[in-house]
């Protein structure tokens, strides 16, 4: 079989090296990125059998990968699925559904595609980021099934297994309203959080000394890439707003709790925080499952 | 050398099982605890040579260190302060420093008592949740020192070496700003972005589902128990209150570009927020050395 990666960063990447390492060459992996350094980087390391166009990507391979930025995909999905035959299928594993699905909705060959978003990451970039296990033990989320070929489907689905993912079906819309809150929501106050405390520095010059791994684990995302986040949100724009103007309530209220120095109310606060220790575990349950 | 512990939650509880484990014998601990059931777990624990009153410990030991939650320690540390005699030195390990400094200040035995501040923590509490090992290779911080005996100062410094931990001295005020920024802002962020998922949980069931380890990490602190932050909140309301100001202000700021998708304004936004990946780097070097 040969599949096709187009957008050889982190998630494009590991996809590649997984499927290149652990099939034992039953699999074929060509990468297509128009950064030459990305092509370069993911040869020298490994990654891929070859480095390919695109269009030879649509005649030669079996599957094609789409894992560019969110706000490439539609342009390249339309590209690709202008070019591909029937016997091609395509998914992409863009953290934003909506749009996508919507770009390709009328096109004729729609069926062949399959709108998916594998639930994994680092807060790296770039081919050199490329994990093996990245995948292992997490969920894949595929959007608007209704739309796509089963054996469209069923290929996705078997790529996913093969990376340890379980796949689970999600309206897109569904799918972009709970990323808004349980991943990108998370990503924007690891930003303010971090641009806060830079603010400081510029007076403060030693208040990085008493940070501690509280401070480190909440900041952390703030690591992540600009080109993929901002396309992120710009795709997601609508549910991201409406999540930050909860939690900027939500902040407002315990700022003026700690204004009037109220204790109860600062206290039952965080017990009603408290109760996340609930989902929490099901996350850490989730991993190892 | 008798040390008495008053307080046995995660702090108390994990020095005192430290203490008592590792010096073979050549140190006694008691623990002083108000709560029956925390005295007994302890003991069940292992975590103290016997447990002992208030004023049993004024008489008994040679080191007390006060480990009950911020808003308590001045009330408990006065009582201790009436009760010792010159040869007691006393520290605390309250996270916040400002106003316990202040309420000892003019104290006559104020010279025996060293404000202290282990940078090291879970977010878990009890004597259940004590730890061997909890703070080994991290920063401790005592504040106002030129109000301590030298001794007294040492004392304290040894049981921290004991525990693996390096010493720093900074102002009251300054450590308390500082917390405010790194700590408990940190706190307050996995909160409000707790109770915002939570509260939208009320109408989508399946909303954690697509939560993975980025909504993990940033909400882990919402774990923190209530009585110990509500008290710390109290004891630091100006400066976590002008934290909390400049970060609501910095979400109100990205909340403005992706309501009107600026991207550009976005990207740059989190290159600014980039800027963390050098501090973060420092974080991980101090947790080896």
């Amino acid at each position: 079989m040969k599949i096709g990666v187009v957008g050889l960063g982190l998630i494009g990447g590991s996809i590649a090296k997984e499927l290149k390492l652990r099939s034992f060459g039953s699999i074929e992996v060509f990468g297509v990125d128009n950064n030459p350094e990305h092509s370069q980087k993911a040869s020298d390391l490994d990654l891929v059998n070859g480095i390919i166009d695109l269009d030879s990507a649509c005649q030669q391979c079996d599957v094609i990968i789409v894992a560019v930025p969110v706000n490439i995909i539609e342009r390249i999905l339309l590209q690709i699925l202008d070019k591909i035959d029937d016997n091609v299928t395509v998914f992409d594993v863009g953290s934003t559904k909506k749009e996508i699905c919507n770009a390709v909705k009328s096109h004729k060959m729609r069926r062949r595609f399959v709108a998916s978003h594998p639930l994994a990451g680092t807060e790296r970039s770039g081919p050199e980021a490329a994990l093996i296990n990245l995948f292992n033990g997490k969920k894949n989320i595929i959007c608007e099934e209704k739309f796509s070929d089963k054996d469209a489907i069923d290929n996705t689905m078997k790529i996913f297994d093969f990376l340890g993912m379980k796949s689970y079906f999600l309206s897109a819309d569904e799918h972009d309203k709970h990323m808004a809150y349980v991943s990108h929501l998370s990503h924007v106050t690891s930003f303010a959080l971090s641009q806060t405390v830079l603010d400081i520095e510029k007076d403060e010059k030693q208040i990085f000394n008493l940070a501690s791994t509280g401070f480190a684990t909440t900041a952390r995302l703030a690591k992540c890439n600009p080109v993929t986040w901002a396309a992120i949100f710009e795709k997601n724009s609508t549910y991201l707003s409406e999540a930050l103007g909860v939690y900027i309530q939500k902040m407002t209220e315990f700022k003026k709790l700690v204004d009037s120095v109220d204790v109860k109310g600062i206290h039952s606060s965080i017990v009603e925080a408290n109760e996340i220790t609930r989902v929490l575990k099901g996350i850490e349950l989730n991993k190892t499952s």
